[in-house]
């Protein structure tokens, strides 16, 4: 079965038989518009794109993993403000040719990862197109938004998670006759294929009060942190040998023969969280950590002027469309 | 110049540049989510989709128009639900290979008509991708949203505007030799590119307290109007020869052997509102009726049961993506 015999309505259908609908939502699919009730805070809007032959591969084949990729890189920008996401709307472009048994994998990829996060989809839209592609915007909620501007001279520079997993885990895919242990292979596709991000975080650490600037890794440790100190007119120190490492990176890059923490610090599509500690909060914000249960990493301090130090060596960015 | 030459961020700054920011937003482009403070009532939300070779041509060199006309879209569905636009995220697919000139011309189109609108730009994503695309979500707010199904045995159905323009304008793009008078041609064509929509009408309509159900034409007046019987549970009469027709049709259909009234009945993309006046509450939307300044039409009414009666003779429905 292809998406032009079950037609555009079909798909709808099928997308409200297998998403739950918002409980607290009085319109959702099947509207003009989706209405949300008020927030108590404000709200956050983010939205992130999936697009075949640029984001991902069709040999890839995992659909279902993409699926819930889409939804975690979508929260993920929520969480990095320190809120919590509540709904979003799915955008699909689907050529008429597509096997639904892909569409099928795709939608309860999603469907899973909104489920097991407790969002809620309330709208979307279907057209047809040359490649498939999807697209998330996602609507959180915060009673005080940690933007990517707050970092001021003395602050501290922390970092969820390990890093590098999902970069080395992209590469595997792109190469997967690469002569490594098959266990470690896995483990590293299985985080880019995988990367669970870090949804309830930022609101957590929202809560510490400890928190001046956010924001989630998606370019890469390195471009993500220039977003960081250029947004809030400082500079910043880095302390590359601090960076976590991901299991299994160290093992790869010696294989393609690459620096592991040069490496980490370029991986993108991680889904952890960099943010910045205020400088008389840093004994307060020791305190909470115990409260977390994902590593947290001291990787750097933020100085006065501009600019990045510490990186000499890093070769290139991260991810750029052209 | 090409997309390739200014990068995506390069891109970012020229959106930057071009829009205006939201005197009342803390946060847009540029962080990981936009920030919106909470409205008086509920939030609407609704997406929509512009895709080279699927919505536009590319030999219609109108990107100015169409990027007017994605405004529309999306606003035309917050109005639909009886709401105004308030913001809007903005998510572009842009091969690297894409004039910047035809970018430059199309970003205008938005920027013009979201002016015009008094709706701003709070956020987006762009890509790379085989083929330009581009998906508007709008942002809108309703103190009491009008949905499609709250239709009744009884409520009569009205039409704001002129039917069967877009659809003779979108056929005469398709093919310009056309044999007809080029006064009416370009017109059509104009209504077609130039569709301004009933985006203030909406929440008018609504405050007149007399609306049960209500939709915006995208799909065509018949599509539409089934949208509204099937899901309020009820059936409906309409009276063909009372649509109003767009200024042109008539000659345009006599050019091509259709009948004018079943022609205009199955026009997309109108952006034009259908709605329902409670059967009690007729007397009052009268006297309302000399508050708006485009044409309103009475052209049926809801009865029990189910399905459309008054429309043998019509082929087909709307657009079909497959």
């Amino acid at each position: 079965m292809r998406a032009r015999d079950i037609g555009e309505f079909g798909m709808i259908e099928r997308i409200r038989t297998l998403f739950r609908s918002a409980p607290d939502i009085p319109v959702w699919i099947g509207d003009d518009s989706a209405v949300v009730r008020p927030f108590e805070g404000d709200t956050l809007i983010t939205t992130d794109s999936m697009v075949e032959g640029v984001h991902f591969l069709s040999p890839w084949d995992a659909y279902f993993e993409l699926g819930q990729k889409l939804v975690v890189a979508g929260c993920s920008d929520i969480s990095a403000m320190g809120g919590l996401a509540r709904y979003f709307l799915l955008t699909l472009v689907i050529p008429a040719e597509t096997n639904l048994d892909v569409l099928e994998r795709f939608l309860r990829g999603i469907a899973k990862k909104s489920e097991e996060l407790g969002i809620y989809i309330i709208g979307g839209n279907i057209s047809g197109g040359e490649r498939i592609e999807a697209h998330i915007t996602v609507l959180g909620e915060t009673k005080k938004p940690i933007t990517r501007s707050g970092a001021r001279v003395g602050d501290i520079i922390y970092v969820t998670g390990k890093l590098g997993g999902t970069r080395a885990g992209l590469e595997i895919l792109m190469n997967p006759k690469i002569d490594l242990d098959e266990r470690i292979k896995k483990g590293l596709v299985a985080r880019f294929l995988n990367t669970s991000g870090q949804i309830f975080t930022g609101k957590k650490l929202a809560e510490t009060g400890c928190i001046s600037a956010m924001i989630d890794i998606s370019d890469g440790l390195i471009a993500d942190i220039n977003h960081i100190i250029e947004l809030s007119g400082v500079g910043a120190v880095l302390d590359l040998k601090r960076i976590p490492i991901y299991e299994g990176v160290i093992e790869y890059c010696a294989k393609v023969g690459k620096n592991p923490s040069l490496f980490a610090s370029v991986s993108g599509e991680e889904y952890e969280l960099l943010f910045t500690v205020r400088g008389d909060c840093e004994k307060e914000f020791l305190q909470h950590l115990r409260d977390f249960d994902c590593p947290i990493t001291r990787i750097g301090h933020i100085k006065r002027g501009s600019g990045l130090e510490g990186i000499e060596g890093v070769e290139g960015g991260g991810f750029v469309h052209w």
